[in-house]
């Protein structure tokens, strides 16, 4: 038991359970992908792990070296928990409502994909017998971005007097979650008050960072109705705002506090500048009122299901898991608009709120096929660090810009270059998902703006990295391929083609904008260059075993012994040094494998096959972001069943806590993961040139659909047994292929074909003691 | 000019200059290899970096993450600057000698190699014009190892009152060298006091440091001889003990005082029991007394020139900076006594005191020919911390012993495993040292109680680092070799050839004791696995260019920009990332020119030449661990000239500074590449099996000989114009080979051959701005 409700709309779970406080407030945690809040109990405690974050808000500490060298990057960045508007407590006769004394005669929290709040309702009886019924819903606004709310109703069964504190906190005390005391220390407390304002039911904080040179500003106000006899007070600390009202409350009447937050934050403006920002903010949020807020969000939604939504019709669980991994990436992404996509978004602390490759390449696919303006808005931070690129690659001894490993500002935070640095796919990536929303969006403003400029700085990386063999192949050696378990290689193939189409696509945007190109001072010849670079491209082929080298020499390596490996000593890199990981045949999550999704185009299908049953009994997915990719392949060689499996895995990765660290805050990559498996997996979309699918319904589901959006058009895919039906949903026509056959798509005319026999698959088998778990739908 | 006086026997600077001092306080230490005293002034100031080290003494820190991985070493520990037992003021008439007041009318310093002493001549005239000589003379006995003692003589010039101060000084105040805090934090005051105790003329100082365990007691006693009215005091503190001795002596008398310093420490024994220790160093060496110990020190050097001496005709200051370097590496690893050769000896605090491979590699080699008890102290500290290497091989995932990159007291310190951890050449190093003081001293009891463990250890670590491919080759991958500008590479050929040469020889050893063998628990076939890997061992072979690749795919790699690369730019490592450096043929230091001369029996001389010039070309010596490999292999290949350069480069690193770190301490190992540029380059001297000799005559000198022992023979070889002569000094007869003639060389009866023409050498050239200096004879 997971401890969820299993429903289509929304994640539920009754009853208080306090160890499972800190992965729900990750689950239930709101955002628009500017502002993130946990999803903690309204009065703070019982609570697991409190968090607020605003994207791109950070505090700098120093990086540690035993021994350090030339180019490390001397500064880490860490997201910093701001001040905290979420706290409403209630005192209940002067009894404080705390889950963990009187009774809860029922509770339960219930995130709502569609409404987007989070709702919670709570029968409490004190511990001297009074009993109150709270209900609250909590919303992040999707469409006034630096707005949350609450709306928050107490009714007692008898009247009382009831007393409600309203809080703006900062520099909450959390338990040490850092082994380095530097870092430890960067977080205890980390704002530093320069001003404070409240009067009436309205207030404002403003703080600084110590290091980073950030300020914040955060503010509220509230509407109150009650009986009789209200009265309120407000009252401003440094670090505390509270407003507190008081009012006797008669049976069967209620309390109803509407709270307002606001933030606003920057490296530049001033506190007075920042403060009219909140207060402005503020003022429009009561402007639209509760109400107003509620309607706007569900009509923020709809829209987003009429683009997005995944129908799984036959595995329940599964179909929540979708709509919950479709609900937080767009939380995510929605409204990041120039700030990073975080590995786990803005719901929780992990990986230091720092953003990834897996951003460009598994996040954006699916804003880009869904909500493509947030994927742009990616895109355009991305574009936004391109000087800190450059200079880094400088710093490294190239040309063009080297993208960081890890990030909140742009500027490279990874303190081990072998598994960060050298990982120059991360530019590769970017690239790519340049080229993806271009292809899928024709955005030529973009494109003029900042898409070529990004693949013409990458494409100069690639050239700079790589060199031409004495037998005219193009080298890139030494460096680090999505597979963490290895480092430093020649000729990683997934970076080798991405190296690949990055310098193809760069050369085409020249093209198409030759007064970008010409501002850039791409001369003709360095055009030519990429694209000879793109077409000498080594890709290391073992002939004896007749499947590709992971990475040149990689076939040749030892084989880890599984059967020698304990499943406790799983994940390995905890219990193994990563010199032995490094220098054998042991795969953290898929490399050539996806490559084989992105750049599908590079292989035959035959390759597919073999190179698939090859990797799969190597690879033990100690990482998130592998199941997704291995479900697409699965299915594209014909192991439908273990593309379910893997489908399933990436979809419950956060809420089975596959890796017990959903505390920490959800698997943006894996979730994204999950949208890949169904759409590039069973859907077989692929888009190396122009839009395809090839769709396949797992054993076991009556249906499969999805719905998604190219070049302005929405569109829907369902899938059923032996057959497929493509609907134009929203402009059109759709020019796509079925199975490798053009189709046309009409408005109002949808096409059903029938769908081939899958391939037979390749023999396949997975490490001792890592086979994914059998899903069986139902 | 470089400051020093050229004289065959000793090394003399005249003069005070202080920006000098921390350089001349290295090239000035005194040690037996259990105690080492920088050349610091009596008086402690003017100083560079004052330091008393005890050979094992060091304190423990935590080392730093920015990001922690499974395996890392936790603790790292930095050498000492023990309790200063150097430190003898004068008072003159109230004003105390202080070089850089008054007038130093005469100052010289000289380091004698036959004495073994530090002399000291100052005609000092003080401010207010009062006139004395001040002589001192001080030596760390290397036949009493636990004493140091200093002979100090005042004469003045009018009747004076002279008042010495004799110190004992703990927790002496350092400027910090450390960049880390931690580290900082670990040697500010590290000493806790424990006891104290003064009488009379003597003083007992016991501490222990604060987290390492380890505990230390220095005492001193005093001789005192003067004119009238001599009165003397002694004070205690906790980190002071003060010898007051005062006396008016007329014109043309002296005071002289004989200060004997004895020092014990141990991580188990008590206060009681080191003091004792200490206390019965002391009787013994005043037992002994000044003159005593002045004539035992000369009689052990005597010993030491008959087996060791180098004469250089035609080259004075190569002469002594030869005898420079034999009389360092003596007073390194004469009485270490299972404790290790660190990289500086016991000269300064460079490399937090570690020891690393190039003790094995380098120094060993010098002291098995040499001072072969020596090596086998040596090698019998590796033994010691054979439990520490086998924890360590498990901790990696290995079988056998996995011995430190760099250690104190045996277990690994190295911080970034790449170029640490990694480099398991390391313990191929000491398989090597152990087969090759074996054959060079027919050590049986070594051999039965420490070799043979270290050779099966050893192999095992080869048998599990490395694998069979499908074409049987035997492969190790994943390792670093010697050069630090490449890591976690396949197949470095140094690697692969030390590695074979260990398997065969724990093979042999295993026969030649099978109790030991049997005790070790080998079987059979675990011997015929190991001669099966060693002859399969994989040794890449560019054949396109025709030369060995330093590891698997390294002539594939893309060329280092050297005509880009600005003088001012090098060492690499401070101005480059190590990504860009692994990735590229550049290398710091020889590798597999290192591999080339210990390992010379598997190559032509046809692929010697060949390798020798593409690597020349690609090595830019950043390591000084370098030119004495690069000297041996261009001697061989004919080019003297050349030979001759990076013979007196790796001779004069410590007396020109050519690293402009001397002040740290001295390098070790490139004293010990001058001697091996002598008999190994020069001398052409081999072991592969047995000892064999292809002499040549470098250009410009007129007579180049040298000395060694070889299972017990001593003999010396003496290079003309020519011809080579061969003579017993004691034991015989020898048996040996003139450029592959075999000899028989009978006591009595020198045998004078003709040396025959060098080949002509190949094509060689250098990077662009790291040509070696030109050395003209003369």
């Amino acid at each position: 038991m997971t401890g969820y409700d299993i429903g289509p709309w929304s994640l539920r779970w009754r009853g208080l359970s306090v160890p499972d406080l800190r992965r729900t407030e990750s689950t239930f945690a709101l955002s628009n992908g500017h502002i993130g809040m946990r999803g903690t109990l309204d009065e703070g405690e019982p609570r697991g792990l409190p968090g607020t974050y605003l994207n791109g808000f950070y505090e700098e500490h120093a990086l540690p070296y035993g021994e350090a060298g030339y180019g490390y990057p001397e500064a880490g960045q860490t997201v910093v928990n701001v001040t905290d508007g979420k706290v409403i407590r209630l005192l209940v006769e002067d009894e404080p409502l705390d889950m963990r004394y009187g009774r809860a005669l029922e509770h339960e929290r219930e995130l709502d994909f569609r409404t987007g709040t989070l709702r919670r309702r709570t029968v409490w009886e004190s511990p001297t017998g009074r009993k109150v019924t709270v209900t609250s819903e909590r919303l992040v606004s999707f469409t006034q971005r630096a707005v949350a709310a609450i709306h928050y109703v107490v009714e007692p069964e008898d009247d009382l007097q009831l007393v409600l504190q309203s809080d703006l906190l900062a520099n909450e005390p959390i338990e040490e979650r850092s082994g380095d005391p530097r870092v430890a220390a960067a977080l205890d407390a980390p704002l530093v008050a320069e001003f404070r304002w409240a009067e009436g039911k309205r207030a404002v904080l403003a703080h600084r960072t110590r290091h980073s040179g950030l300020r914040l500003a955060a503010g509220m106000d509230h509407e109150l109705e009650a009986g009789n006899g209200l009265r309120s007070h407000i009252h401003a600390e440094d670090d505390l705002v509270r407003f507190t009202a008081a009012a006797d409350v008669p049976a069967g009447n209620a309390l109803r506090l509407t709270k307002y937050l606001g933030y606003g934050w920057s490296t530049q403006r001033s506190v007075p500048a920042l403060r009219a920002q909140v207060e402005a903010a503020l003022a429009g949020a009561r402007q639209t009122g509760w109400q107003g807020l509620l309607a706007e969000q569900k009509a923020f939604l709809d829209d987003f299901w009429e683009v997005a939504d995944i129908e799984v019709d036959g595995d329940e669980e599964l179909q929540q898991a979708m709509r919950f991994a479709l609900f937080h990436i767009l939380q995510a992404g929605a409204r990041g608009e120039t700030r990073a996509i975080p590995g786990k978004g803005l719901t929780g602390p992990g990986y230091d709120g720092h953003a990834f490759w897996d951003s460009e390449m598994f996040v954006l696919p699916v804003l880009t096929y869904t909500v493509p303006d947030a994927a742009r808005d990616a895109l355009r931070w991305r574009h936004s660090t391109v000087d800190k690129a450059r200079d880094r690659a400088q710093v490294l001894g190239q040309h063009g810009a080297a993208f960081p490993w890890r990030s909140i500002n742009g500027a490279e935070c990874s303190a081990y270059w072998p598994a960060g640095t050298a990982a120059f796919h991360v530019s590769g990536g970017i690239a790519h998902a340049v080229a993806q929303y271009h292809a899928a969006t024709g955005d030529e403003e973009f494109d003029r703006e900042c898409g070529t400029e990004l693949l013409v700085e990458t494409a100069r990386l690639w050239m700079s990295l790589g060199h031409h063999d004495k037998h005219g192949g193009f080298r890139i050696d030494g460096v680090t391929g999505p597979d963490e378990y290895s480092a430093i290689v020649d000729n990683n193939v997934y970076t080798n083609l991405i190296a690949q189409k990055n310098l193809r696509e760069a050369a085409e945007a020249c093209e198409r904008n030759p007064a970008t190109a010409s501002a850039l001072e791409v001369h003709p010849d360095e055009r030519t260059a990429w694209l000879e670079a793109a077409m000498r491209m080594r890709v290391p082929f073992d002939a004896l075993l007749g499947v590709h080298q992971q990475a040149e020499g990689f076939t040749a390596h030892a084989e880890w012994d599984f059967a020698g490996t304990d499943p406790g000593q799983y994940p390995l890199l905890l219990s193994k040094p990563y010199f032995d990981l490094y220098r054998k045949q042991v795969i953290k999550q898929a490399d050539l494998v996806l490559a084989m999704h992105v750049r599908g185009d590079a292989f035959t299908a035959a390759e597919k096959a073999a190179n698939f049953a090859y990797y799969e009994a190597r690879t033990v997915r100690d990482s998130s972001l592998s199941a997704g990719t291995q479900s697409v392949l699965a299915a594209e060689v014909g192991a439908l069943q273990l593309a379910y499996d893997y489908l399933a895995e990436a979809a419950f990765t956060d809420l089975h806590d596959l890796h017990d660290n959903v505390h920490n805050g959800l698997h943006m990559a894996s979730l994204a993961g999950a949208w890949i498996g169904v759409v590039a997996g069973f859907g077989g979309m692929r888009d190396h040139s122009g839009l395809t699918f090839a769709p396949r319904l797992p054993p076991g589901l009556d249906r499969l659909a999805f719905r998604m959006s190219f070049q302005g058009i929405r569109f829907s895919v369902a899938i059923t047994r032996g057959e497929a039906t493509y609907r134009i949903v929203a402009g059109g026509p759709l020019r796509t292929a079925h199975h490798g056959e053009p189709v046309v798509v009409e408005p109002g005319a949808p096409v059903t074909l029938p769908i081939p026999e899958p391939p037979t698959p390749p023999e396949v088998h997975q490490p001792a003691h890592r086979e994914p778990a059998r899903r069986v739908p139902g």
